[in-house]
């Protein structure tokens, strides 16, 4: 399974635009400590020619072109199969509507999701121009499935929903119950290699199912927002903490670091990281200490196989 | 006035993710002849302090970090103080929801292009978390009005609005009756140094009270998106002509080019350029054609003063 990183930061990215922070400042002045980062995706492929997104940042344009794997091979044509959602956060979906252009498009994600996309939201229709655009594939908590493109082509690839401690994208906030379908992670197994890959981006917290799957995988991708639960508030840039936005941190006796100490994966990333999260800095304490537990920060344009 | 291109290219940007077209193929090669750009945005300084955007494309982020006098120079702050919308096309408007992170917006529209963004639209929560985050000022046509920020704070610019012919963008089609503020050009005039910018960026024809207003102005940006009414059906890349999708053409006996052969706008550019056109080719006939009327092409980064 060959996995590409597009895009390793947070919402809002990094430097985001309206942050002068120390990290932002120094990725804007060019600081080799301190390389900027677009929102978070990955790009993930069995065979090389088929790829699956997962997630759809609003930077997906740019991450598609910095990715030669991704380009078309005709005049009208795209490499990628189908996105995958793990959440409606906007970071998450704005993707989409920038993946328009009347190409027809395969979206998994749960039914939640699905629905908080589609529902009053009238962008939406600019993916229902032709009947079919969107192919909409449901996941339901804990069913391994095929992953497949448009007309049912196979990706070679198969996929598991998990439950994982979130909470409803702000801009649904208020307007339903919550469901346990609101945020995932997800198991992308190659049954060709039978690698597994543990996908869990924004999680708030650690279930026994999400630490199975961990222990199963490979690989993980896991949730590096934020380094501590009052890193916006020590820098004065806001009121909430990271359990507020559920957002598990990495530091701390309640971090994931510790929480995961004795997790069996081999290869282990944070990704989804804050602009203000010291893990950005290659020579900070924070990056020392995660290194020295075998974990590695994605970045953009890093890739490799599993 | 400040000038700023941050974007040039018609909504998909150049190239287009889809997209193997000749000129696609050849800006994915790196040909100097063929240099990528993104979709359309163009910044404006009465003082390169404040700035105001003319339209909110979808690569807002990465456009913003790209000029360095868009950059915060503070924890939290951002020299723009205002975002105009000339339609609601999504090349246009996506980027609004890239500028949230609870940061106050000032935006200035027509009514309906108002309405059409905020109506049915369930993503427009994001920018209402809390009072007064989008402050909302209507433009009406042919009323010049001072251009401010946040808390009214002087942009030191004026704006006046100008109908042109156009169409509901995509995902509003069929759904409510058409109207003159669908589709509006600007005239920025600057009272310090009394230079017009007249700002047209997606037109399906010229009125009199539009070439009235270039023929007012200092520098004129243009409709650039298609070179030839045919140009995506010969390509066999769509069954639209220019005029379906409201956009003049650049060349032929009827296009843009022509009509304002007698113009007196001393500074003329094309911009919102389709990745198919000609233009996009730095050697082309086409290119050397407008090239020899006058007429630049513009481009990701071009500045100048008027």
């Amino acid at each position: 399974m060959r996995i590409r990183v597009l895009g390793a930061a947070a919402g809002g990215g990094f430097p985001q635009w309206n942050c002068g922070c120390g990290n932002c400042r120094e990725a804007r002045s060019g600081n080799p400590d301190a390389v900027p980062q677009t929102q978070e995706c990955v790009a993930i492929s069995a065979d090389g020619e088929r790829w699956v997104l997962l997630n759809a940042s609003p930077e997906i344009r740019a991450q598609i072109e910095s990715c030669p794997a991704l380009h078309p091979r005709a005049p009208r044509h795209s490499p990628i199969s189908a996105v995958v959602l793990t959440n409606g956060d906007l970071d998450h979906i704005l993707g989409l509507l920038s993946l328009r252009e009347s190409h027809p498009l395969v979206v998994y994600a749960t039914e939640r999701v699905r629905q908080g996309f589609i529902d009053g939201n009238v962008l939406y229709r600019t993916l229902e121009r032709f009947p079919g655009q969107v192919t909409w594939k449901v996941l339901a908590m804990g069913h391994k499935i095929a992953l497949s493109g448009v007309e049912s082509e196979s990706a070679g690839l198969h996929i598991e929903a998990i439950a994982a401690p979130g909470k409803p994208p702000v801009h649904l906030e208020g307007l339903a119950e919550t469901d346990p379908g609101e945020n995932i992670g997800v198991v992308i197994h190659d049954p060709a290699t039978g690698k597994r890959l543990a996908y869990f981006s924004a999680v708030g917290g650690l279930t026994p199912a999400m630490r199975e799957a961990i222990d199963r995988a490979d690989c993980v991708f896991f949730d590096g927002t934020f380094w501590s639960s009052d890193e916006l508030v020590a820098l004065g840039l806001g009121t909430k903490r990271a359990e507020d936005m559920a957002h598990l941190p990495v530091g701390g006796a309640e971090g994931s670091l510790e929480l995961l100490a004795g997790a069996r994966v081999p290869r282990r990333l944070y990704i989804h990281i804050n602009n203000t999260n010291p893990l950005l800095r290659t020579r900070s304490r924070e990056r020392a200490q995660v290194e020295a537990r075998g974990w590695e920060i994605a970045r953009d344009g890093m890739e490799f196989t599993l």
